[in-house]
Formats: structure tokens, C-alpha cells, sequence
């Protein structure tokens, strides 16, 4: 047999010490945190979680082993990001949330040698965050990125940096930026971006308020940013000049997945917490649970879960492949992030008035839950992209039918 | 034409007062308050907004004319309530926020004249908030209401009255309670109850915790209640000992539908904000608003909202009419709350990153609606009894097509 | 009390008819038929049933009094053609099917009193049947109404036709044609449009195949029509030259909601038989009925009819009103198509394998209902049509503020 | 990488040899066929297309090799069933069709040695057909298996069988049945069931009618079937008595997976039609396929053809590992015959009135697609089966948890 689904034994450790690390001792302080997460717990509770999970041996699964990392690909980090994601807490202990995951992953691929040591080094062991400045308000680059209004421009030994930025998660308190910047083209036209690196302390750039979004998870907030004659060396270029936007999709598909991992694990907790209400409550002459309206609930959760972990599983694949797994990448997350939305908000309809409250996660899930479908490309983008790929293959067999009959009558 | 959907002029004059009274006096408070709206506002709040509504005179829409309301029937109470609803405080100003609301037309149809002239002449005045006090937490009376637990005993000159309640909407500073309690029977099956009115400062009644649901525009909150001992003199007993669950049914129906009223205003306010932010934002080569995927979004909102309202209009004119009228109103509610959780999904989708920030109203007032779908009725439970009416109607016919056949046969 | 949703007892009297006549004379034609009914019975069988109807008073309730009808308007023709719809060949029998019933409503408003005479009596009174030719193959006038082809040039005394027409409902032994041809402009502008009124037997109009679509129920088919060199007079141009867009109009807005009335009789009829189904069969220890999940599928179709009904007298009442009701119609056709294929779906499922047989009429029925979504615009149009207009609502409304905040500001 | 999802090339082979087969050599014959499929071809058709299967190298994919066949395990069918089903012809060319398939695979595991050369061989060859008789009409077996009343009694050398059954797959022309009967219990309970192998000429066995469902495609029809003292020598019992219900999930496990891998390519091929026809035709000032509502149509399509070949892929991989799969093949079942409704009905849809006429072959597919939500267990016995097992595991994890408390108690 040469397909094979199974993770081995290793990966299937790493998951199991995820799980009880996150049950044990992530889901308490969790808890404790839940009446006031707004800067999900911070960077200290950060720095010590991590000691604990460098302690379990469960440390960022996804960086490179040189960097103190287990180097894990993408299909073996599902399980385990997963597992860390039951507990939204879970990321930041493992050092897996967004950005930093999806910077490290970026830094591994692209980042100089010199680059690798001054930013990945830190970045991989925790010691600091990053961010990635990228999305703008309007008129920018926001749903298209082909928008981008940030442009640097070509100073002596680098470039200068003017722009504004929204939605930067993790910004408050990074240790650096990725920033992209335009420097060819203009707005509206693709042209050429770049990726820039820079310091958090770097003259000019300046964090400023929190967007107050319903998800409240990601250390470091959504914030908005802004470049006023940011100065940026040429040895702190990431890559090439231009090439900007395909490194962006080295992050993006990648990136993409691990929310569908992260948050997989909560809406597996959405599911565990409402079946075990309704496996225990009592109603209507019976258990809640063995109602047929009820268990349609339940059945079409175990159902949205499945497709969610096979379609991840598949995305997975083809990246470990080596593949760019466009159409892949954008299936799995636009099926998961709505599914994911299906899920708690069945889960809440399975505990009545306990679901609507604070006594139980599952309101507060439900909202960390719902920007999925608008962060990282909205659902209506990605379903703009699968579809032009698809009429894109229908208009090539057509054109590849008439060649071949222009052919044969020839 | 006999058939006739239209409202007169006097009652359009209210909708058009109260919908510049919203948009003028009250939605700048609400905009002012959304930061922190846990206590609605509280009682001085609601007491000057009374005042202005009184001026505006478009106060208490629904209350009886001899106790100052207007006295409009459910047909026209359903597009000043929509207007009213438009803000979240919009219905504490009026005066018709639940559960005051529904109690003004109970205490208004049962109340004895000394009732009326001690409870409901204060209550249809703004002078006291009130409160009904049904709903029991596990295992007593929640959806299934023949779980009943809370028991009244017959004493001296009265009842004593023992039990918890939860869920009770408003009872923060109500001034006074409807008590459902069992007379009668055992929990699990039907037996009787009986409603008692008691001030707020009847020895032995509690109020508890308020329960920290994600709607926050209730004045009062929803708390737990508790009742140890508590006397109530035969004199205010609600109605006849043992009619509770009829009494509930009149107070139900009517109740389900200024709810849908009520929170279809802030349904089209949702769709409001969110068409005029697509019809403002450029991208993608032009205007959110002529994008096909974004006009789906728009007229599916339309669509949902004109058929709420189409239903509602059918359920108010058969309670109007003198009808119970449940399956209309099982119908409308369970049609109105699915598709306001519906509407403002999409109102957040069409708005990106903005619609989940509390930039925009969207994400709040997605959490306002979504307990609809539990409160006053579970959606099962509502499809539960529409789906038990349309088998028993099918055996009814089939009972009498086999009368009918044996009669022949005969 | 001013609204009221009740018809005058006369109606219901009518209704009462119709339902009686439906039950007892038309099924049992239509389950004879059921085997093969391609051809809809065919006009012999059309004469006969119609003789039925006058006998019992309920033949044409839609046609001028003057012309032997009951003239009802459109409020109340809806409880009439949904008690006919019942039985897919009702509206045959009470002459009330498509494209004559529509026919019938235009001439009565726009026909000269010699088109009145020569086409308008003989249909209403059913001794022929008509078309109305409007509809076009790719690439003209299918969905979009712009891209019409066919074309008429004045000639001496009138007009030559020539172009090609598909999907002509009830071609196939019509009397007489409404053509729909381009007067002005090319294809792909608006330009205008007129109407001519021309007998089957004009010389170059041919009927061409029946398309052989998945219902079967319209007498006469679906065909292709072409006009070559067809000459139609002056005074057989239906109301004025260039008009036929608006005149279009007159005719889409009420013909759209009298196949709403007309498939809610046949989508009742789905539920019907699944309820007598689920009430009787047993299963999983009890009546099918009284499981969770089938009652789940009866009440959403309780649903989903009531809401058709309630958005169909809404529209009806506004075009009664003289309104021209696009958006009331566009909804309540978007709505009723979309919840005809869910009701015949859901009683399909509740009857498991007999659902799918032709041992019950719900398989073909669902046939017969599928094509709505498609015909007199396909959803997505008049999704399309509904957003335009609400974005449209959207801008009058900033420039209004815009308009007042500038002069306020002078 | 241990996880691979990548088939080896000499699979790849068998699928590419079964695409260029398919669209050679039968879609023409299916389209030829296309008015008038009732028979599915008929048998000489078959043996004329399971010839150049054989001739292909590709009839028989999943047999054992010592029969001719491939010998492919469940993974590797799902490709190659995928490519056959792409016509509904294409199944029946490769001998993969139900119930033959089913049985092949049942009988290569269960049956004797003599069974298998007087059954299986010429089964696996092609040169008989078979039927599996276990669906009863009401008040038997239908979705509720234990209501078996189909009944086997003892008699001298082997069994009486006496009953009905109906939906007999490949009935009519079958060479021999399986027959499940109950050999102990009572309708209602378990009890037993035993399998038995019977020819189609034994006395007693009758085959009946053809019931007229609406998906055509099965080679023999869906048969009444009944047994009048059917004698079965012990020989022909099929594994052990009593042991029926075992076998029936050795055998349903594995065969709704094929019935989904067979599906999969009829509605590929519905979506592969309608993204064909919108890349071509132009409206609304573009080409269809531009649209925003119709892409999202196609990519709905898309992300449901991926989600269901995913959780095909984990179904088939558990049933390969040995395991019984119950919960991974009933979600895939139920989530693929969702599946494929939506996507021939959104097909239709973005073909218009084409899309509802015979001249495209979509409505013939949504036809044939339309009972797999009934057929092999409705969606709802199957949400029935996940909600169980997931209340049940919920319930063991309480019992775990409560153990492990008293224990640490103590």
C-alpha cells in the first residue's frame, strides 16, 4: 500500500504531550484569563508558558531544528498545531500563533544568512515576536493586494519606507516588522513590492491604536501601523527587489493552513463542550442528546470536522510536496473557516441560554471563530480564485480541442 | 378590495416620529454608550429617554390609552417597534423593551382593577420596571415548561412561594415580579401553575448574579432569581389559581412577535450599514456594491428581511383577530431569528475587517440577535410544535377520510 | 382595525370550488396521465376540463367580467390558482396556466378594442390558446432582455419580422403569438422594442421542436419558434411602437407572482403527501413522524410555505395597489422558486425510496417545480436586480445627507 | 514524509487508461442511449462493453487476480471508479457497477471455496450478474434493518426462505441472490439474520416489478423481489448462520464508499459541463464564467468535489487498514450524496434553461444522483449513527473522568 494517512509514532508523541500540556496546564490559566483576554494574557505569561512547553518538549514544532525547533512539515504540524489550538491559548504557549509561525516558516525559506542569525535566531526561541505589515486601509491594499500604497523609495545605501498599515496583528510589543512595500508600479496596477526588515525601534515607525476586533486571542492585538521615512539598509532587504509578492504566497499558503490548524482546535472544543451538555442534561422526557434535532447538530459538527481535517490534510500534501497548492490552500481554508463558524454556532444552539453566556467557551470561541472568514483572504476572494482557475482549465481543454481538430482537418 | 396591508395615517405618523426621535436623540446615546453598554444604560438613562419620548409622543405605542399609551393594536405596533428597535435603546425609551412590554399586555387582559391601579398604572407610566420570572435552570423549567419546580404552597390569607429562576429578564431593579409557580402536580408533568405578582422587596426574594450573556441591551440583565418563603396574599394572585400555563400562552404569543419586531429593526440596521459601506468602497476594479458575490449578500438580506416582516404582519393580524395564533407566531419567530443572525453575518461579511471591529456597529449587534434563536423558544422547539400541528392535522384528515369511507361503506 | 389579510367570502367561496373541483375531477385525470404527460393532456382534454370548470363556476378567475371571467384581482386570484396548482393540470382546466393566463392580464390592459375583440375574447373564453414569443437563443435576448435579435422593419402598411425564438411556452397549437422584436437600437443597447400580435397561421412564423425539458405540465411544450419575413399590419402592433420593454413590464411583474400561486398549490401538495406519509409509517420504534429529524423537514416546509404565501400577498397587494412592485416581485419569485425545490426535496427525503419512485407524484412534481429557479429569470438576476436597487437606495440616500450637510454648511 | 497521499504510477495508469476509455468509447454509446436508459443498455450491451474493458486492461479493477481482476484495494479504486463514473454507462463497461461490485468484494471475503468458484468466478468474469436482497417493504427492513421479516426456517439439507423484498438492485437478469433472512428473533429485535446464495431459476424465487424510480442507470432495474419456499441446501449458506448482520457491514462499509467513488465522476462530469458552457457563453456585457454569483457557483462546486474526494480518501484508507470505518465511511457517504445534489443542481443553474432541457445531460444526472441521499441509508439514519457513537464517546470520557476522581478520592 503506498497511500498512507498516518502520522508516525513521533509526530503522534508530540500530539499526545500537546494534548495533556494543554488540558493540564494551558485550559486553567485560559480559564482564569477568560473574564479579560484582550491582550491574551501578555507577554510575560508568554515568556513563562514557553518555558513550560521548551520544558515538555513540545516547543515550536515548525522551526527548523537548528533554531531549536523539531522542523516538523506541514502535514505533521497539523496534528499537533491542532492540539495546541484546543486552548486559545495553546498557540502563544507553543510559540506557534500568527504572525510569528508564519515569519518563522518565511525567514527559513527566504532570509540571508545574516538575516537568519539577527532575526530568525530570536524569532525561532521566543525571545521576541514579529510582525508582518502588510494589509491597509482604504484605498489600499486590503482584499487586493494589488492596492498597495506603502512605497519605499531608493535612498543611499537603502530605502525610505512612507505608508500606513491596519489590522498589523501582534504589532504591539513585536521586536521587528516585515514590512511590504511598493517600489515599482502604481496602485491598482500588480507592479513590483518588496519585503523589508526593520527593528520595532527603528525611527519613524510607529504603533498605533488597537482595532477592537471580537476575536481576542492574538497576542500583540490587530494594530494599526504607520511608516513616516522609515529607513531600511540593503542588507535588511528580504530576498529580491520586486519579488515581493511571490514570497508573500511562500507565507500565505502555508499560513493559511496553520489557522485552519489553530483553529480546528477550538472548534473541536466547540463540538467536546456541547456534547458533553447534551450527553448529560435532560429534557423533553429524555436526554437532550438522543433528540433527533439535537443529534443532527451534533452529527453535522462530526461531519464539518472531518471534511475540514481532510482537505487540510490534502493542502498539507501538496505544500510538503513542494507545490504552490494554490486551489489546495484556498478550498481548505474557505471550507474550514465557514465550518468552523457552523460549528460554534450549533454547539452554542445545543446549550440554550448556557451557550449564549459566559458560563460556558463557546460564545466567546464563537467570536475568535468568525474573523476566519474575512482574515486571510475573504471567502468571496478565495472563491474568486478558485472559480477563475476553473474556467481558466475549462477555456484551455477547449482551445486544446480545437487545436486538435484544427489539426486533424488539416 | 377588501384585502388591505396598509397602515392608517396616524399610525405612519407615529413610525415617522419615532424614526426621527431614533435617529436624532436616541442613536447618539446608544453610539456614545456602545464601549460599555453591560447595563443598558441604567434606570436614569431610561427615565430621561422617557421623558423625550413622551414629548415626541410616541411613548408606550402599545399601553393601554387609559394609562397613556397609544393603544395600538399588534398590526400597528410591528413597524413602530421595528423603528424603535433600530437602536438597541431605542425600545427601553419607548418603553417597550421586553419583558415590560409583554407584561403591560398580560397585567392588561388578566389584572384585576386593583391590580391595574397597583402594578399596571406604574408600569405603563415608566415609573417601575418589572420582571417575569418563568424560566428555572436544569433540571427545572427551561424549554420543556412542564419541568416546572419553582412551588407555591397554600398558607394563611395566601401562598409561599420556594424556589430559583435564571434567565429573568430585567430583574435588576425591577420594581416588581410575575412569579410562575407550580400549584399543583409534580415536575415532568403538566399539573397546574399559578402566576403571583410581588414587589421587589418581598422578604425572601432574591436577585443573584447577572448572567454575563452576549447580549448586553437589556435593561436589568438576565439574573438569577431566588425565592425562599416568599408570601403573596390571595389578592395578588394574577388571574385564577392553576391558568398559569394559559395565562403564559396569551402573554407568549404576542411577546414572540414584538421580539421579532423589536430586532428587525436592528436586522435592517445591520443591512443599512453595510450597503452603504459597499456602495462607498472601491476595489477589485470598481465598487463593492456591483460585485456579484457582494450583491448576493445585499438581496439575500432583502429577501430575508421582506419575508420576516411579510410573516410577522400574518402572525399580528391573527392575534389581532383574537386567535392564539401559534402556529403563525411559532412560524415568524423561528423564521425571523434564523434569518436575523443571517443578515447581520452578511452585513459583517460585506464590511471585511471592519465589520468584526467595533469600528462599525455590526459585530455587537450580531451578538444582540443571535440569542433569539434560544430565547422565547428554541428554534427545535419551535419546529418541534410546527411539525407536531402539521402530523396531527394529517391524521386528523386521514380519521376522516376513513369516517367518511366507512360511512359509505355502510 | 384597517389592515386585513382575509378574503371576502365570495373569494373563498371560489376557492372552496376550486379545491372541491381539483380533488374530485382533476386528480384523478392527472394520475391517469401521470405515466405520459408530455403533451399535458392536450386540447382535446383542455376543452373538455374547461367545460368542467365554467359548469362549476370557477373558470377564469382572472379575466374581465366582460369577457366571461371572474375578474379577480391579483390578491385574490392567489388562494384561487393555489387550490388549482394543487394538481398540475388545474390550471389547465381552469385556464389559468401560462403564457395565456398572462396573456389575457396584458391584453385586458394595453389591446385596442379591435385586438380585444379578435384576440382577447376568443382567449378568455378558451377557444384558442396563445404564446408569447419573446425569449431567445444565445446570443440574444435569454436572461438579459437587452440583447433581443429579432428584429421588425417597416414596410408599407406594417411591419416584416424575421429572428429565432426558443423556450415559447405553448407554441405547439396556439392561436395566436405575442412577438417581442427589436424597432430601434441594435442588440447589446436597450434601443425599443415592440410587441405584435400575429395568428399561427401568418405566413413565415414556424413552430420548431419541443424542447424537452424536465416539466412536463405546460400544454403545448416548450418550443422554438422562427419568424421569417413574418408581416403583421399596424393595427396588430399591441400599444405603441418602441414600447414593448415597458409594456414587458406590465406583463413580468403579475405573471411571475400567478406562477407563484400556481407552484404553491403544487409544492403544498409535496408536503402533503409526505405528511400523510411520515404520519403513517413506522420505524426506529414509532411513527416516522414523531422523529426528530423528519420533524425537523415537515416544519421547515411549514416554514418555507407560509413565507411564500405572506411575500405573495404582499406583492399581489401592491400591484393591486397599480404599483409596479419590481422589488415586492423579484423577492417573492426569488424566495417561492428556492423554496419549492427545498419543500419537494424535503418530502422526497421523508418518503425515502417510494419518494424517489413514481409510485408517489413527489419525484415528478419536483420535476415540474426545478425549472423556477430559472424561468422568468433566474435567481440570479433578480438577485442582481434587488441589490442594484438597494445599493441604489443606499447612494440617494448619502447624497441627501450630503446635499443637506453642504447647505447647512453655507 | 511517512504521509502519502500520492497513488503509484501504475494506478495512474489504470485511470488514465479508464478516462481516454470512457471518453472514447462509452460516453458516445450513453449519449446514444441517452433518450431511453431505462434498460441501462441491457445485458448484450454490457457483455460488448465489458469486452473492450478487458480488452483496455481495465475490467474488473477491485476483483482478486486469481479472478481476473486488478485487484486494487479501496484507495486505489477511487480513482479509477471516479473515471469509470464519469458516464453512468462507464461502470457498467468495467463491471464495477451495484451490486455486482459489492458482492465481488463480499464474497471474496466470505464465501467458501466452493462458493467462490460456483459464485464468484464467473460473477468476477462478468459472465452472470448478481443481486443482493436485503431492502423490505414496509413494515420490514427499510432503513431500520431489524425489522427483518423475511424468514428462513430449518427444514431437511438446508433452509425454507418466505418473504418479500423490493428495491432489489440488478434483480431482473441477475444469474443469482444473496438473500438475507432472519434465522432467529423476532421483527423488531435483532436477533439473526443469515445469508444465502441462491440462482436466480430456484423455485419460489420471483422477480416482480420494476419500481419506476428516477435514476435509471443500474444495469436490471430496482426489482420487486419474492421468496415462496425458497429451499437453500446447506452448502449455499454464505459464511456462518446467524452471522448476516455482520456480513451486511463487511459488505456496506466497503460498497457505499464505491457507490460515492462512482458518483464522484457523474458529478465531476455535471460540473465539468456547466463550467464549459459559462467559459463560452456571454451576457451582462461578458462571459458568463465572470460573474460573480457564478463564480461562486463554480467554486462551491469545486470546494464540494474536493471535500468529498478527501474524506473519501480517509474512509477508504481505515477500510484498507483493516478497520471497520463505520464512522468515516457514514461521513462520507452522507456528506458526498449532499455533495453531489448541490453540485448538479448549482450546475443546472449556471446553465439555465439548457441546463433543465435534455440537450445538456445535467438534469438526467441530478436525477440519477438525487436518491443517494436515500439509498445505502438516508442522510438521516446515518446522522443518527454519528450523533450516537459521538454522545457515546462523550459519555465514556465522563465515565473516565468520574473514575478517576473516586479513585483519587479514595
Amino acid at each position: 500500500m503506498s497511500i498512507d494517512l498516518r502520522h508516525d509514532d513521533d509526530v503522534l508523541d508530540v500530539v499526545a504531550k500537546t494534548e495533556t500540556f494543554v488540558r493540564d496546564y494551558v485550559l486553567p490559566i485560559e480559564d482564569e484569563a477568560a473574564g479579560d483576554i484582550t491582550a491574551a494574557g501578555g507577554d510575560d505569561l508568554r515568556r513563562e508558558m514557553n518555558a513550560k512547553a521548551k520544558d515538555a518538549g513540545i516547543f515550536g514544532p515548525h522551526a527548523p531544528v537548528e533554531f531549536g525547533g523539531l522542523g516538523l512539515n506541514m502535514c505533521d504540524r497539523a496534528p499537533v498545531f491542532e492540539a495546541a489550538g484546543y486552548s486559545t491559548f495553546g498557540p502563544i504557549a507553543l510559540h506557534i500563533g500568527a504572525p510569528d509561525e508564519g515569519n518563522v516558516h518565511m525567514l527559513a525559506h527566504i532570509a540571508s544568512e545574516e538575516q537568519r542569525q539577527k532575526y530568525l535566531a530570536p524569532l525561532a526561541a521566543g525571545d521576541v515576536r514579529s510582525a508582518f505589515a502588510m494589509t491597509e486601509p482604504a484605498p489600499g491594499a486590503g482584499s487586493d493586494p494589488n492596492a498597495l500604497r506603502t512605497e519605499a523609495v531608493r535612498v543611499d545605501g537603502g530605502w525610505k519606507i512612507n505608508g500606513d498599515k491596519h489590522f498589523i496583528t501582534g504589532a504591539e510589543g513585536a521586536g521587528f516588522f516585515i514590512i511590504m512595500a511598493r517600489t515599482s508600479g502604481a496602485p491598482g496596477d500588480r507592479g513590483g513590492a518588496t519585503m523589508f526588515l526593520a527593528p520595532a525601534d527603528t525611527p519613524g515607525l510607529t504603533v498605533g491604536r488597537h482595532i477592537n476586533t471580537i476575536d481576542k486571542a492574538m497576542i500583540g492585538g490587530h494594530c494599526e501601523v504607520s511608516f513616516t521615512d522609515v529607513f531600511v539598509p540593503d542588507e535588511d532587504i528580504l530576498g529580491e527587489v520586486n519579488e515581493g509578492y511571490r514570497y508573500a504566497q511562500v507565507r500565505l499558503g502555508p499560513a493559511r493552513m496553520t489557522h485552519v490548524m489553530r483553529w480546528l482546535g477550538s472548534a473541536r472544543r466547540c463540538q467536546d463542550v456541547a456534547v458533553d451538555y447534551v450527553s448529560r442534561r435532560e429534557g423533553f422526557g429524555g436526554r437532550l442528546g438522543d433528540l433527533g434535532m439535537i443529534q443532527q447538530l451534533v452529527a453535522d459538527n462530526e461531519i464539518d470536522l472531518a471534511a475540514t481535517r481532510a482537505l487540510l490534510l490534502k493542502a498539507c500534501h501538496e505544500l510538503d510536496l513542494g507545490n504552490h497548492a494554490s486551489d489546495e490552500t484556498s478550498i481548505a481554508k474557505t471550507f474550514a473557516a465557514e465550518a468552523y463558524s457552523r460549528v460554534a454556532d450549533r454547539s452554542i444552539q445545543m446549550c440554550g441560554g448556557l451557550g449564549v453566556s459566559a458560563d460556558l467557551p463557546l460564545a466567546r470561541l464563537s467570536q475568535e471563530l468568525r474573523p476566519f472568514r474575512i482574515y486571510d483572504g475573504p471567502s468571496e476572494v478565495h472563491r474568486w480564485a478558485i472559480a477563475r482557475r476553473a474556467v481558466g482549465r475549462a477555456k484551455k481543454a477547449q482551445q486544446a480541442l480545437e487545436a486538435k481538430a484544427s489539426a486533424g482537418a488539416r
